[in-house]
């Protein structure tokens, strides 16, 4: 099929090799990209010629998004289709979905996981929108995922694809930290452990075998001691996004909410909730010193 | 080679099998089973004929496995080598070593995962234990694990095999209750989200594909709302103890400690903190109730 | 001085008793009441007499509040002031007060704390308004205050005041799951520990003592094992207000959140998180059963 | 009554100070003090004259208090007390009171709470022993006591007082930590928000009211951002154990160990576990860079 991608960043350069790996033709735009095919929205809409035309946007999630997806349905008609592969907050591709809606466009938002080795491996899809819709779309899912039907479902309506990839990056989020902590607790043992041969033992046969430990493998094989690596994990909203779902619906997510502070306490310089700690120790522990060593509370 | 095991459950009768079909010979012992080879400990270590005599003890934690220890250690001789393979507290393999070492016994610590699907998929071993006893017994090891050094490693000297298989079922619990919470915040959703569908989506090309995943898939396409799952989680010990041992080496463990806690609470009908919070809010709110529905804390 | 209280549940009727105490006319409003002074908020504003006009609004917070304040805003002129003393989100407060604001209406956030307590104790008041429409209310507020100028601040400009009082409700989360754990711990002692009389030690003299711990002694002398109290605690909202605002300001709040959790959890009859992890742990531990009781993981 | 007091540190000799202001006898031991009285406990016994002689141990947790007990009852005879008012693990003292019957020396372990602020106000303690024993020291725990049967309870049989102490602390972390998130909470507002105000309102009539609260009052008073305190808190042991306690026993303790875990992580200057995440983000978002700013997770 022919599509057109909006964003030739690091995912949406990749998604449209892959794609035209498979046959299929991509009309790429991206006003910083030397490899955008077309120098306006407007153009890229006229290259896809007849509809129903399909327009994949793959662009940083927030204003960006917004006013692309704007512009892009103003260029389209109805019975076209807008795909945003983005990393969106479900509540505004709702509210996209039904903008467009308003005029006869048609939406599917698919949420997109496999970083930079979709490209070779394929990208996980869990995809919204009406069953119109996205079959309009689904031979340019076939070819991102990874095949034969595998990595790729039309999880529901509208949202739902941004909606799953949300909790997918919450679970992301909850993984990660658990392989960290279990790292950083055989790092403290005095027990002479080949901490890198653990992890690889782990790879086959083991209950906690994963595409996420077999990163860490790699990562450890590297730098075994992980000491090139500042301590700094940033956060790129889904998993705060999961906590505020979670809360909104009464749902316990202790795990998930752990990973998401232990990021924010890692990207914190300020400290400010420690600071509080420290005073109280020191008021009730003893005045003379900024530091309490011991104390009997 | 040839080597004993000591105890023929689902996991001994496995790995028994598993080595057999491998070509080694294999005396297998347990007086409540009707497998067994032979009808005494004693009996089990003469069948092994010379040494080195390999005998392994795959019985459940705890006096079990502390009195079977014992008791092959004494029947065996210098040269010969204890395994255990069960999920014996790395504190306890540090000591039951330390015993056997004094009569010239090898001890081997595997710490061993894959559960039921370890006869057909191999298990993954994290081995302790000195470069002489794990030599001794590395032909059943790579008989037991996956195959072509996958899934096996000799990961340090005694006590490091089954320190690292704690951490592995610390992380293994946290895990599992990341995809669970997601789970649950996926079944929240008034969205009309297909959420067997959108697990499936992950097991191929996403950042969070791993074996736990795919368990979960076979779960949910058995039970879609896993409603015949009662919702009771028993914990194992190792969960504990890994949480202990990042307490005593001062490591924060956030996210491994609220999956246990998470099963704790499942587990415990009383439920005694609630009521604790609860008789608080009553005791602010009103005293008229036993419940209070509203509050102006 | 002279001022109106819509609202004569629990909270309100105190309330007004407390200002008549001390000397201030109250009228109070509420369609519900038998103790209402008038039979419309039309017939409240009239009984105001001449301006500057002070409506105290202490309504259960959401549709009842917004509904309260836009209509007492409409029957109000220039220079009157409305006064929520509920437990409305800050977001609406800033709203509510840009709006009132158009017409030339003050607005006062008063977050108020103390329960049924408060007839007698005072109230807990965090203020937040402009200086002039605070002014206004100040006698009012020192006559609700436990007086001489404690339990009363103002606190910053509208909006501020709604805010500190969701910081103050998550602290009291926090505090109130602390007490609670300490309590199951205790509870859970193979020592026979007199855990009452154990909290009585705490109350003077201890680095623990508080408020809280009181009403937790008064209900364990009621009830020494809670055993009346159903495990159940209900949440009204500012908890998971302040557990969002942490996350959409990047600060942990790894206790506050926790004890929000244990609330759900215990609100939830479902278990939905925990039943996954059981089919997790079914799946890979043996299928024959509902229960695994036995792993090896 | 006449008592010893060995260690004359912050804790002890502000208690000696508090018995003698009271009435008692005191003869104080510590041989790094000018306030020692004797110079040897040797001595220390003799000086004390006739049974039942009590000796108050007040010396920091681990070695010191072991060889000091185990010096000091070899000292001792029949009918003797033991005191133990520092903060021991309670399987110490239960080990140490065992040890100690078996030459009819009684024991009293003195949970002791108060800090800096005891002498003046007395401190809470919570004592273990059997009647007999807890009666011989009863004048002296009274006078250390804020007085009139507050802040003092006999709780249990040996090792309840060093037990209900240990939950003392887990409380007391986890009230700390819920302050501390409140305050961070409070100063990343973009609301302009008094602070230090806004904590002030709180002392009087609020449900969080407490001695805690008090002093981040005082705190803030002083330093008002809190900028002068580094963010590091230290862990004194016995939180430490609350929740390895909670952990044998199947306890969920939530939010005391979160508090746990914050002042681990304040403490932990190599943040080895987030050198983990960090490491992960950088594999499946690319390769090039050691901080990834972006992902598509």
């Amino acid at each position: 099929m022919k599509l057109a991608i909006v964003g030739l960043g690091k995912m949406g350069a990749n998604m449209a090799e892959r794609l035209r790996r498979a046959g299929h033709e991509v009309v790429g735009y991206d006003p910083y990209s030397d490899a955008s095919d077309v120098d306006s929205l407007a153009a890229m809409v006229e290259a896809l010629g007849d509809g129903p035309r399909v327009v994949w946007c793959m662009v940083p999630s927030g204003d960006i998004t917004e006013s692309t997806i704007t512009e892009v349905g103003g260029l389209l008609a109805e019975g076209d289709v807008v795909v945003d592969g983005g990393n969106s907050n479900f509540h505004d591709s709702l509210r996209r979905a039904e903008a467009l809606a308003g005029r006869g466009v048609g939406w599917v938002d698919a949420g997109t996981s496999g970083g930079v080795w979709g490209l070779e491996n394929g990208y996980a899809l869990m995809v919204g929108g009406t069953d119109d819709d996205v079959a309009k779309v689904w031979p340019a899912l076939e070819a991102l995922s990874p095949g034969e039907g595998r990595g790729l479902a039309h999880v529901g309506p509208p949202g739902a694809g941004h909606f799953t990839k949300m909790v997918h990056n919450g679970v992301e989020y909850g993984m990660m930290q658990a392989y960290a902590e279990g790292f950083a607790i055989l790092e403290a043992s005095d027990l002479d452990i080949d901490i890198a041969a653990g992890f690889r033992s782990w790879q086959h046969g083991s209950v906690v075998r994963s595409w996420l430990l077999d990163l860490l493998v790699r990562a450890l094989q590297d730098d075994p001691g992980l000491g090139d690596i500042a301590p700094v994990a940033a956060d790129s909203g889904e998993g705060r996004w999961t906590v505020e779902e979670a809360i909104r619906t009464g749902v316990a997510a202790p795990v998930i909410s752990a990973a998401l502070f232990a990021r924010f306490v890692s990207q914190d310089e300020r400290d400010v909730a420690m600071r509080a700690v420290a005073a109280l120790r020191n008021q009730f522990g003893g005045h003379a010193v900024t530091h309490v060593d011991d104390e009997q509370g």
